[in-house]
């Protein structure tokens, strides 16, 4: 059985994901239909791009992933169809893959051009509707990538500020925010130690522990979070409000010693 | 494989909506459920009728439609299954069915009172679980409409206010704000023109423009939206908050002059 | 076809529930995946608690009930497989599942230790993607209860508050808020009658009334909700919100009189 995947900023509220999925079950009527989520923000596509790096190489190949986070939509930006690593995607050309073209062994995409493939009437509001469910549906059914367009060597990446090697540590920044408010670094893991102590900010967190119980209720902790960078979070508590911190602040680590 | 689709505005924490699906996986355990959407706000009937006629049409024939906004619940309001151009629907009569009767070539319903589909034990405030539930799924499973209850020839029907012409132009109002702050109207495309300029109040947004990216980012544009009405919206913004404008807030288009 | 349920606190913007879905697919393919809701307060064990309740049982026997609401993750609370009337869970052992045990008439549990049911490589923050879904996933496949680890007999039960009996009546609180800011008592459908009287705090509803409908807009009504236990509502309207009340306010019933 086909799967597709669906991440958008749409909420529900509005029904504007339904209609992707009636196109999909007309298209695809044995395929099924994942909701990967539909509350980002509108227009994030930074915090879209790292939701699908989250989970895009945990389906199994030849999982269709169609992400909907399109503020371009009706003008001259692409939508892309690609494959990475047997899983397949289809998207707007805004940036919303660019986790996955980084981190896949191997990445190709086209453009969505070829007619047969899309609705014959097509709004300038909803590409969602009109060009990328049936894409991605017609995916789902065993259509060969390289069917439904020309080849696009130059995808827009928009990638994470890099974070940079200091002396004893690094320095980064949080880069997603999660429901939780919880903070994630651009610092991987295995740039720190279990000697390393974290900053945000000016405010030192402490060393790096394990997991949030390794601190009391209400206390702010710094760990590896689930995607292998260093996260900074308050047990049972939101750390994002908590420090007044968000996307942009400044993350350090240091090694054993707690002036900067 | 049979298909329902469950629109509501329980929202998700309550897990109301889990309670529905259980009752369709216990009768229909080979149909598969669509979300279409459980944000509504609480008792937004026309909004349903508006979320559901974005979608009802493009799912394939044989597709039941589940809308269970239902303020009036353990009132005498009646509840209906319909048919529609070979869709089938389950749902209150108040109105959330309008766009759909009003849209269809052919459109009949009838009054769901035939005890062996309904659960024995039947609430007085939760009748998506135990009336619209079972009957949707016992019409995913084959049962013929007019099993489930006598015919209904009068549902209640909730259409919008009617968009008036004007001199050289139309009259209307908004009848939708959507997540993005989108403001739809309840003027049809067809009566509108390249020339025109459109007012929201007494303010003038501009000439009808084909795409959000044909204006600076930030800006209002008037274009046509994607169920073919005019709608007003600011490009990566919120045009139902920098405009304070809400549902019942004029909308007007005249012919090539900046005057009313 | 094996069905999974899938009850959180993620919301969907982080898709931290598409990894989780995704672990399921990649293991049990033909396993079709229901959300029962993700918009849980982060955290809210009674929450889910209850909204477990209400869903678990209607579903078909063989179900696969997983509820990743875990504050504790990383912590040394157990992870519990469990079987209630011929239903499955995996869960927290933090009294998510209180609702079933007690409302079951068997119930088993075990904890989830067996490696090989796990994935390999597990954080200490995401036991819902490392944990979790692969033990549902598995059961969903087939796999034997008592295979995934040893027998518990003392999972943690966090019961609601009882209710007393009183002179004439009954003595409650607000245990849970719904979306629509309807309160549900502690106080059962069957310790009640007709003739009762229902308060607030020290504010007097009225009598139990049958639906929202037998009182006016916006008025307060008294009734049974579909639960079977005492709420009050405001129709088309919040109690909660009305009222300032919440879990923990006093809800009292009273035979024939106005007076406490």
């Amino acid at each position: 059985m086909a799967r597709i995947t669906l991440l958008t900023d749409f909420g529900t509220a509005d029904a504007y994901t339904a209609a992707i999925k009636g196109v999909i079950a007309s298209i695809a009527p044995d395929a099924s239909i994942d909701d990967a989520g539909h509350e980002l923000e509108p227009g994030a596509i930074m915090a879209a791009a790292w939701a699908l790096r989250r989970f895009w190489r945990l389906y199994p190949a030849g999982t269709v992933h169609l992400v909907v986070v399109d503020p371009g939509v009706g003008s001259e930006r692409r939508a892309l169809a690609a494959r990475a690593d047997d899983r397949l995607f289809v998207a707007p050309d805004n940036g919303v893959l660019s986790h996955v073209a980084a981190d896949a062994a191997a990445f190709d995409c086209v453009a969505i051009e070829n007619q047969a493939y899309l609705r014959a009437h097509r709004s300038a509001t909803f590409h969602g509707r009109d060009v990328f469910a049936p894409a991605a549906a017609h995916l789902a059914c065993g259509v060969e990538l390289d069917r439904l367009g020309p080849p696009v060597d130059n995808p827009l990446l928009l990638l994470w500020p890099e974070p940079a090697r200091a002396a004893q540590g690094a320095d980064g920044e949080v880069v997603h925010v999660d429901r939780f408010g919880n903070l994630t670094s651009n610092i991987p893991a295995d740039w720190v130690t279990d000697q390393d102590l974290v900053w945000i900010g000016d405010r030192v967190i402490g060393p790096l522990r394990r997991a949030y119980s390794d601190v009391e209720p209400g206390e702010l902790v710094a760990l590896i979070g689930s995607e292998d960078f260093v996260e900074v979070a308050a047990r049972d508590g939101n750390a994002a409000a908590e420090l007044e911190a968000g996307r942009g602040t400044a993350v350090r680590t240091r090694r054993g010693s707690l002036s900067l």
